[in-house]
């Protein structure tokens, strides 16, 4: 029976946590907020055990998504660092907020989006006259999904890349986890991009270098649960057969996805702005999520 | 260990529907769209079987959102005949759409109240030249929540019913089931009003004919479920042992939340405008919850 | 010919700015980001004379809608500082957030009372346990408009008003102004209550002292101007009486309302609670409207 | 002087309805629900006068929008036959909703096409099983603005039709108007693209044949007037040079902006559903915008 998971964490976690498994590399560190863990797959051996293509995957555990809210700016600021080392060190960084805004628990991409401190078009001498030099460019987008728009995802954006040829793109959505407690707080980051939908049953077209041209960097948030993946989490191992049965097949969330989504949809766009603008003082990046 | 409901209905199923038992008594029918259940409980051994008070309460489970949102005329109407049997004949009406407006899950009284077609204030001569004569009084107040008001909803309801003096006041809410394929196209009608926020753990000052002094005629939607609930529900009787350990307590509800209540509130909306107002035409009360 | 318009003050300069007319009392002052204009009403020559009920009228001008929302904290305690001067020292404040929350212009109120710190319901203990000691007793309701409660505004607050028994109530209002520049960034308070509507030509039953019983404060901040109005303002005297002619009526607001509405209602909110909370710290009472 | 207007029918009501201007030709009808005028400039004589490209300006003044509210269908017919004439027969059309929908009375092409019935994606089979023959290949974007995304709106739909190679591209944006009167019951349809933002002297890079490659339709409605042309238009030619010295400059939109977007956005969304899909039935192409 497969336990849904977007997260390599997860999927290695379900095989047994066998770290040391070929193909596959670990290493973790923990501190004050957050436990970071990078998982590296390393050849098609590893690619099978953690069903994800080769490539880097970090995954930043907060203690909590409100412990997250207290303390925006130091947990921005670990996110960041890990996303930096994702990142091309120059050149324009196109962000695209991916999911459906009219839906509560995939609207973290485009809220998230809705944050992004865009400079692409801020001229230097607008910069100089508001007191920001050295502004990376960066722009964004929020594409939309298949369903409204009637064009992939991945279609959209391979043309706004080839319009505008940015170094890389940052793709943010919403995942699904196995466990309710990782909903929120739980952030991973991955440079092989992304298939938007998976987390929900609903693969769409990959978005990745090999699709748009240029490296993808891809942050997910876990927002919703299996109901089964749920269940068997909660009751454990035996009860697996029952469910096998049980044709119900629903996504969950918890009540209070609202506050959650922006929540971490401000967690995440302080990490990006944070990133991107080395320049910028802390209080006026988090000034920009507010 | 307690399943956590709302429903009458459910609690009934949990004892082992036992209808016969003294002081509960039951009867349902079925039709096209709908199973209908009457449970009444007649007195105080009823009351501690199903943890309710004395009273009338009214299931109407319709086959699904979607199906009840491509016959919402048929399934209203349903419900419309259910309340109608509830209300007093002749007089002012007030509706209270309870809840939270900012969670989501909890809107679905909001929502519903801002579809409500509120007449009290349209004088005879107006009604004439606006072809609607014969309009019954109805009023609606969307009074919000305790934790944003610093006042409990009961207390602002009774004020506002001694300032209007309604014959009967109806509250609408978003309740807990116990089971996920419930969410959304099952209605409960009851003639003992509510504790609103009691669905979500967070019980409140109880509204009822002896805090507002008016009969009090509560409708609910089950929105949310409790995970533990869910998951004692999709595996079965021997697990409960196991989760009674677990700490984790969180309510869940399904990924399409949004479309849940806003075809919720319209259906509930269009019952309650429907029994208010029968002079007016089928297309005209369905016209008002578009 | 009538110039439409809420504000006092303008009444006063459509008048030609006779402050020492017999009966009502001018005075200024001017600091940083403000002038401030105190007009008392005093006899029933003045009542006349300004179209408003004896009472004091204070008006906060302050330089832009854009310097007010940089200088938050700064802007917020001119209007505090006045605020304060209105309420009873102490007891319970119940603030009511009036207008409808579907049309922007008119939603300055619901937006205000939703970053008003309530702390009616939080007993001594919790405040001790979340840092905050000697909370002044705040409640707040959003009660909205006739037309969808079907009740007038009046009768809801003066229900709840008996129910809770405020020391006093504040309300919050958007008004009309006769000029474009005064919208968003002037600030009417008030100690002789209002009639919610009359704004818009839509007067509703008065809100004060007489009709619910406890003192009435209104804070009211323009956001339309009447097209013709504004047009006279723009073109001067001699155009009045083509205007005159014309059917025309309608009001207007900036394009930009949505900021307008977001910045003032945040304004006039941490004016409020830095009045009610005067233990608290500044960036605590900032962070209440982020 | 230059009294602002988007619209090709205001620019020669300023100019004198001298429809016989060489290079200008001027046919109009009317009927039970709207005026029809249709301009077009042959050379560049016209162009000069009108201030525009050389093209087809097509003009239908519905009487007012409570009215085209109520006839719906019937309003969005005659837009629909207007647009057909315009439109390639066969072949993928792609509607870009232009404009910032943080910004109400901006609001109107992203809401508009939020109710675009996009086909693109449904294949031959699913149209057939949800009995939905003969579908014309419709896609839809929401670019969102320069300010938000760093990009301009013409490079974002150049790099799109690329992609997708539509046979027209449709653009909807919210446009300036000189007359209270016509905001939000006036349309303009037009065979020469656009410059977005150019309504609220914000211009941007055009949109057109030239630049994206591919015919452009584009599609208006006014939603704001000009504070100054607003007085002149109220207050007749003698007050213009007074005017001229004021340096205030604003746009004002109505105090009922948010129900204006509303309505216009489901007008012209139904026209352009009914233009592209002939083989679907008027109540389904009405309860596609409900």
């Amino acid at each position: 029976m497969d336990l849904r998971t977007d997260l390599a964490l997860e999927q290695r976690e379900i095989n047994g946590e066998k770290a040391d498994e070929n193909g596959i590399e670990c290493r973790e560190y923990t501190n004050k907020f957050a436990k970071v863990t990078k998982i590296e797959i390393t050849n098609e051996n590893g690619e099978k055990k953690l069903k994800r293509k080769k490539g880097r995957y970090i995954t930043v555990e907060l203690d909590s998504m409100s412990e997250a809210a207290s303390y925006l700016k130091e947990c921005a600021a670990i996110i960041a660092e890990e996303l930096r080392q994702l990142l091309p060190k120059d050149g324009l960084i196109l962000i695209a907020g991916l999911g459906n805004d009219q839906i509560t628990p995939d609207a973290l991409g485009p809220k998230c989006a809705s944050y992004i401190f865009s400079t692409r078009h801020i001229g230097k001498e607008l910069q100089k006259s508001i007191g920001l030099d050295n502004l990376r460019p960066v722009a964004r987008i929020i594409p939309g999904v298949l369903g409204q728009n009637g064009i992939e995802t991945g279609e959209i954006l391979a043309g706004i890349v080839k319009q505008v040829s940015p170094a890389a793109l940052i793709t943010v959505d919403a995942l699904a986890s196995r466990r309710l407690s990782r909903l929120g707080c739980t952030v991973q980051l991955c440079n092989t991009g992304i298939s938007p939908g998976s987390g929900v049953g609903n693969a769409r077209a990959e978005i990745s270098k090999e699709t748009v041209g240029v490296p993808v960097i891809s942050i997910g948030v876990p927002t919703v649960v299996d109901a089964i993946t749920l269940a068997c989490d909660l009751v454990g191992e035996e009860a697996k057969s029952k469910m096998e049965k049980s044709g119900e097949k629903m996504m969950v969330t918890p009540r209070e996805i609202d506050l959650l989504i922006e929540h971490a949809s401000k967690l995440i766009a302080a990490a990006i702005n944070t990133t991107l603008q080395p320049h910028m003082q802390p209080d006026e990046l988090m000034a920009l999520v507010m």
